[in-house]
C-alpha cells in the first residue's frame, strides 16, 4: 500500500507477553486441524506470522486445485497466530469474522500464508493474510484476507486434554450456554 | 429477513440442466477435502445444498473447537453446490469470494451447513450459508455466509484423474498461465 | 432461510433498555449524514429496523443509478438501529465491519434497507441487511449485508452540539489519542 | 505486506486505453454523489487511485465523526477509479461487492482514500484501500477495504444527461429488466 499509516511506520509491534513465541507457538500446536493437513509455522514475529501447507491430493476440490476452504483455514490461522503476539500472558483469542477473495487457481507445490497484524487493539485486531502458491519456484498470489480477531482476558485456553475432558462433562448443550460462552 | 424480495417469493430457482443433481453430486464427489474430512450431502435441491460434517478430534483448533476454516470450508461448499443446481450443462463453477462470521463456538456432535442461492446470475451468483452445531439434538447457529459465486462456460471442469494428469504435464507454472486460467 | 435456529425461533429480542426505542431513535437523529440524505426510519422494533431513502439525482454513481456507497450507508445504518434496540440505558454502539454485495442495479424511486440482528452478544452483535429498489411499487432486492456491530459500556455518546464542541477543543489529535479511543 | 507476488514486482498495470486518465476522471466527474460531499481525486495512476475528502458537519454520525457509509464510499471510489484505469476503451466497470474494516474514529480535518489494484483480471479485479483521517498534518489508517470489481465489455456507460433521459423513458422496471441489466 502506498500510503503508510504512522503507526505502521513506528512498527508498534511490542509483545505484551515477554513469552510470547512460546504461547503462539503452544495455541498453533493445539490446532489438531493445522497438524492434520500438514501446515508448519516458517516465519513468527511480533505482528506476523508465515504459515506453509505442502500439496496434498487430499485437500482438493473439483478441479484438483487445492479446496478454497483449506487455503481459507491457512489464511485464518496465520492472521490468528500473527495476532496472538501480542496476547497478554493470561489471555485467548478467537477469529470473529473474515473475508476472502480468492484471486488465481490454488495450484502449486506449496502454499503460504502470510498474516499481519494491521491495527493492534484492546479487544479487537484487524489482520491481513496474503496466500501464495509456489510452482517450480515461482511465487503468485493466490488470495488474500481481511479479518477481525478478538482478544479474551483472562481466558487463555486450556490444553487440550483438560479442554476435551470439560467438555466431555458437559451433559446439556443449551444456547443459553453458548450465548454466555460467546458473549465475553 | 422480514423483507422478502419478489424474486425469492416466486422461487425462480429452475434449472437450466435437466441432469442438474447428478451434475451437482458429481462436483461434490469430487472434491477430495470433503470425502477427507467426512462432508455429507443431507439434502439438496435447486438453489439448496444442506451439508453435513460430523466432530472429529483431528478437525479442531486451540480450544477443540471445531477449527474456523474447517466451518468455513462447510459453509463454502455448501453454496458453491446450491449454485451449481443453476448451472448450464457445460458450465463450470468457482467461489469468487466469501465472508464468514463466527457467531458462536463450534462444539458439537455434528454440525450443518445450510447454503442457498440468493440472487442467482448468468456471470455472479450471490449465496449464502448458515452454520448450525447440534448437541443433544438441539440446534445452535454458530456462524454464517455472504459468498459471490462465479460460473464459467463451456468449462465444465475435467474428472479427477484427468485434471491430476494434465497438471503433471504442466512443467511451467507462471504468472501470465495462471491469469489467463483465471481471467475467464 | 431454511435452517432457523431455536434462537430465531423464540425471537429472543428482549430490550435491556425500558427506554430502547426513545434511545434508538436518538442515535438516529444525531446522524447528520442520514438526515441530509433524506433517510428516514420506516419501522422500528427490538432487533429490527427498516429504513427508507426516496431517489436524488445527487446520490449516485456513474450510471445515474444511487451511488453503492448511499447503499451501503443506509445497510449499514439500518444494521446499527437494528442493534441499538438491544443496548443497555448507559451504553454506546460502533460499527466494527461489515460486507456488502450488490446484486442488482440501484435503480428506482425510493429505497428501502431492512436491518436485522441475527446473534446478540454482550461485546458483538452480528447484524444483516437486505436492500431493496422499489420501482412502480414493485420491490427488489438489490443488495445484502453481513456486519459486525460493538457495544461500548458506559459510552453511551454525547448529544451533538456537546460532542462537536469537545471535539474542538482537542488540539491535538495523535495516533496516541486514536489508539486509546478504538482500544475499548 | 511482506510476501509480494511477482505480479506486484513487475508491477503490471499497463492500462488497455490509451485514453485512460481521461476517462477514468470521466467517470468520476460522472459520480454526482461524489461531487455532492465534495471528494476531489489527488492523484490518478494506472492501477491506484487516492481521493481526498474535507471534513463536513452534514456527514456524520451519532458521535459527530464522519459516518462509516461515507467513508466506505470513498472506499469504495478509490478502488473503482483506480480498477477504471485499466479498462478496454468500450467497457463500464461496477463494484460486485466489498468489506470494509472500520479501525479508528473517523475524526480529522481530512480524510483520504487510497485505493489499489491488487489483482487485475478480464472480468473480475480485486482492489483494496485504506483510508486515513489528517488531524494537524498526522496521518492515520481508519479503516480498511477488500473490493471485487466488475468489467462489462462494451457497456462504458453513457453520459449523465443521455442516463437520465433513458431512465425517464422507462416506464416499467420489473424483475426481469433487472435480472438482464445485472446478469452481464
Amino acid at each position: 500500500m502506498t500510503g503508510v499509516s504512522p503507526r505502521e511506520r513506528v512498527a508498534a509491534f511490542v509483545p505484551r507477553n515477554p513469552a510470547w513465541e512460546k504461547k503462539s507457538r503452544e495455541i498453533f500446536e493445539r490446532q489438531s486441524f493445522m497438524r492434520m493437513i500438514g501446515v508448519r509455522i516458517a516465519t513468527l514475529a511480533p505482528g506476523y506470522c508465515e504459515l506453509e501447507l505442502p500439496y496434498r491430493d487430499d485437500l482438493c476440490q473439483q478441479n484438483v486445485y487445492l479446496h478454497g476452504g483449506v487455503v481459507t483455514s491457512i489464511a485464518d490461522t496465520s492472521c490468528g497466530i500473527a495476532s496472538s503476539t501480542l496476547l497478554a500472558p493470561d489471555a485467548g483469542i478467537l477469529s470473529v469474522e473474515f473475508k476472502y477473495n480468492m484471486m488465481a487457481a490454488a495450484a502449486g507445490e506449496r502454499f503460504i500464508a502470510r498474516g499481519r497484524v494491521v491495527r493492534p487493539g484492546k479487544t479487537l485486531t484487524v489482520a491481513e493474510s496474503a496466500v501464495f502458491a509456489i510452482k517450480d519456484g515461482v511465487e503468485i498470489e493466490i488470495g488474500r484476507m481481511l479479518a477481525t480477531m478478538m482478544f479474551l482476558e483472562g481466558k487463555g485456553g486450556m490444553q487440550g486434554a483438560a479442554a476435551r475432558a470439560r467438555r466431555r462433562r458437559l451433559s446439556v448443550w443449551s444456547t443459553r450456554v453458548s450465548a454466555i460462552t460467546w458473549a465475553i
